[in-house]
């Protein structure tokens, strides 16, 4: 029967041990039936004969046919021997993709992030070995819905004290980023009913996507120099309104006193609740941060912050904080186990705040991001003066208002330099009225360090 | 203004620094409010004259009712002076509810997850080392919805050894864990039109619940010693069938030979999708582990795979691979970018894997099982002769039978006894027919090593 072992092609390493001649006779045959070397249909040897040509046990050949007919590989008749499934596939295996291509952009300044390549690695990792080193044994299993306890309680700590928001462990819901967050509170909604969510004329596309993906209406709100409109909600009635009260965005204004106090008045009034996007309540620098509109009211207001900008989008960790009845539908709505926030990760994220390490690096950073504010204001001003700059008190972002009509074409020339910007007209609501604006929404925030003086540099020779 | 000072109560300490004062005073002003100590109407003691009370100067008082006019908490009005707001609510800060308390149960045999106590915590945080260490940038950043491309890769590979998947990194989408996966899996059938996915008779009712809050039907299939009945498919016109065909869970048996070819068969004729549940491939004891259903035709069989059993439910990790088309369909519904799954993690989980460590850890784990599982035998057949043990090949759960009527009883006194037990009757499909069946289903991977003698101890007691 050499000739039938030829016909297999098998090319067997027999200097193994005896578990393993039988597992490389079975990854051999298998290789060779999934490989189309063995075609559908083939009569195989018998096991004694196929087991003398190898010099090994009968048994070995036969348990290896055995694992391939449990495998569905080889199918074994009595009176017909055993074959070549009819149903197994040949296919070369394909090589993976390469890791995406680096485009012609030299420089990014599109808002989103902020500088990635100031992770705080080694804080991080501490934080991380002194959190798996102290985690108790039921954190590797499913876990709360809310997230791990020993966050929530950190976060209640930090969020009363940096941004003023009333928080209790219990209302709080840990989620992966502002979009989970969003897709939560979206299904609770329409369980609850509710139709239209009422969103600021300049936003981001993808919030209103998974709003409207989930059957909800998003009549726009209007926009000026004090904020967002608030007296439309009384006559659009929405059972929401997603805002950024404290620093705008993309505009960059923060939502005025009177209209703070108005959007309370409408929820109470109405039954409406407030979303309250606080995406970098930490950044701002003129004066001390304008805190969270939650705190004027616990009961209709949905907080929702993020790691994304201070620490990493990278990480996937947001959190909410809710209206007590809020807080158990969204739970629920995230599962009755976590089935999405690593227990490790919000152990050290609890960690890392609780030892002082993302006050201290939130404290650097907005250092940082201040000196480029000031270096990109100062800049423009002697190189491109008729562009005025504005949304400057806080974030990681500025709006950079362009003559009328040439949007396109500045972020198109901007392109061609290798310059990534994005215009103001990405973020603004199809269906939003007003006048359409001409600027730039610049992520100064997101070149690292040592390509933020040419970020700019090309930046101003594009607007000059 | 003596008087007005007072009526504040506001504790200040004025040994800090001239920005420390006003965000002193700020914080102590907010805080009376928020604590109605200040009710809502009160008018404040002019700028000027709490200044002089105060020692400081009128700018730092001015600036820190400006910040409370901005929060919402203060309003100021020309010619009424500065009140506090009538909206601002006052409330008790609750304290934090402790963590839950332990219950009674001594000891938990409930399957569902392997000995947390095992996870490997130094093995793990060397990988995390290496991984945040190594990084790239963009790894920090928002990331490709289908999961970090070093893990695909090293998971293709991985996969193709061990389970015999025929896995490129292109078909592969990381998600959260299989109820991730499941979820993106039924929202993508439903956007297909699929009406109906066959079900095992036995199975997690929380797989079920997710499919039918999708508005998927779930008709299921019977059941006897060689497995899932296949032939029901062809009568109940499914869109796609969820199974475990290595080990089905929770009976314990492999799907025979001819039902995998029967159902590969089947989703080739109709078009269907077969959805392989493979969550504890990798604990086989006594012959080589039965490949994945998967390799027979990798265009029609979805493949899911979790770190769940062999690491830990608590990383929230889990892997599909899938047919081409649905590839892109189920990543396009995870998202535009990845709002899951942390690029860190699934870093170190590539590391743990391409260093051998998983491996290993696996190796290890299974001695362990296997040894469990020998002495759960071996002392039911000693003091529980009556109770037949099945589904023992595999996995970290075995199959108790008991006779009938009587699983109720035992469960109830298990948990006397401070055993936690769960009947098979939890896992059955509540349209299911066939006679029922009672039996324990025993987690005996469960417990910490330390706990097991002790667990299977209590265990005879009960059923001896």
């Amino acid at each position: 029967m050499a000739d039938s072992w030829a016909t297999l092609g098998v090319d067997l390493h027999l200097d193994v041990g005896s578990s393993g001649v039988r597992k490389g006779l079975t990854d051999a045959l298998r290789e060779a039936v999934r490989g189309g070397r063995l075609a559908p249909g083939t009569r195989l040897p018998s096991s004694r004969s196929l087991a003398v040509d190898l010099g090994l046990a009968r048994n070995t050949v036969a348990d290896a046919y055995a694992d391939l007919v449990a495998e569905g590989w080889l199918t074994a008749r009595q009176g017909s021997g055993t074959r070549v499934a009819e149903r197994a596939v040949s296919r070369p295996v394909r090589r993976p993709t390469p890791p995406r291509a680096r485009g012609p952009v030299a420089y990014n300044l599109s808002p989103g992030t902020g500088d990635l390549a100031a992770f705080p690695r080694a804080e991080w990792l501490k934080a991380y070995r002194r959190a798996l080193t102290a985690a108790p044994i039921e954190a590797f299993g499913y876990g709360d819905p809310r997230g791990r306890i020993e966050l929530r309680t950190v976060l209640a700590d930090y969020l009363a004290r940096v941004r003023g928001v009333y928080a209790e462990p219990d209302r709080i819901v840990i989620c992966s980023g502002t979009v989970h967050g969003l897709i939560l509170l979206a299904q609770v909604l329409r369980a609850r009913r509710v139709r239209k969510v009422a969103v600021e004329s300049y936003g981001l596309a993808i919030h209103r996507d998974l709003f409207t993906e989930r059957g909800l209406g998003l009549p726009p709100l209007g926009f000026d120099e004090l904020g967002t409109h608030t007296r439309e909600l009384g006559r659009t009635r929405p059972g929401a309104v997603l805002l950024t009260p404290a620093h705008q965005f993309p505009m960059g204004l923060p939502l005025s006193p009177q209209r703070r106090a108005a959007v309370v008045d409408w929820a109470r009034g109405s039954g409406g609740v407030i979303l309250e996007d606080d995406y970098d309540g930490e950044f701002r620098y003129d004066r001390q941060p304008v805190g969270a509109l939650q705190s004027l009211d616990p009961d209709h207001v949905v907080y929702m912050g993020t790691a994304s900008k201070a620490l990493a989008p990278g990480l996937r960790l947001g959190w909410l904080v809710l209206p007590a009845d809020l807080a158990a539908e969204v739970a629920a709505a995230k599962g009755v186990e976590d089935w999405y926030c690593s227990s490790l990760d919000q152990l050290t994220l609890a960690e890392f705040i609780a030892s002082g390490a993302y006050d201290r690096h939130v404290r650097g950073t907005r250092l940082r991001y201040r000196r480029r504010r000031d270096q990109l204001v100062e800049a423009l001003a002697a190189r491109a003066p008729g562009v005025r700059v504005s949304g400057i008190a806080a974030g990681l972002h500025a709006v950079l208002e362009l003559p009328p009509g040439t949007e396109q074409s500045v972020v198109q020339a901007a392109a061609w330099q290798g310059l990534s910007v994005t215009g103001l007209s990405y973020f603004r609501h199809p269906e939003a009225s007003g006048a359409v604006r001409d600027a730039l929404v610049l992520g100064y925030g997101r070149p690292p360090e040592h390509a933020w003086a040419g970020a700019l540099d090309a930046l101003c020779g594009v607007l000059e």
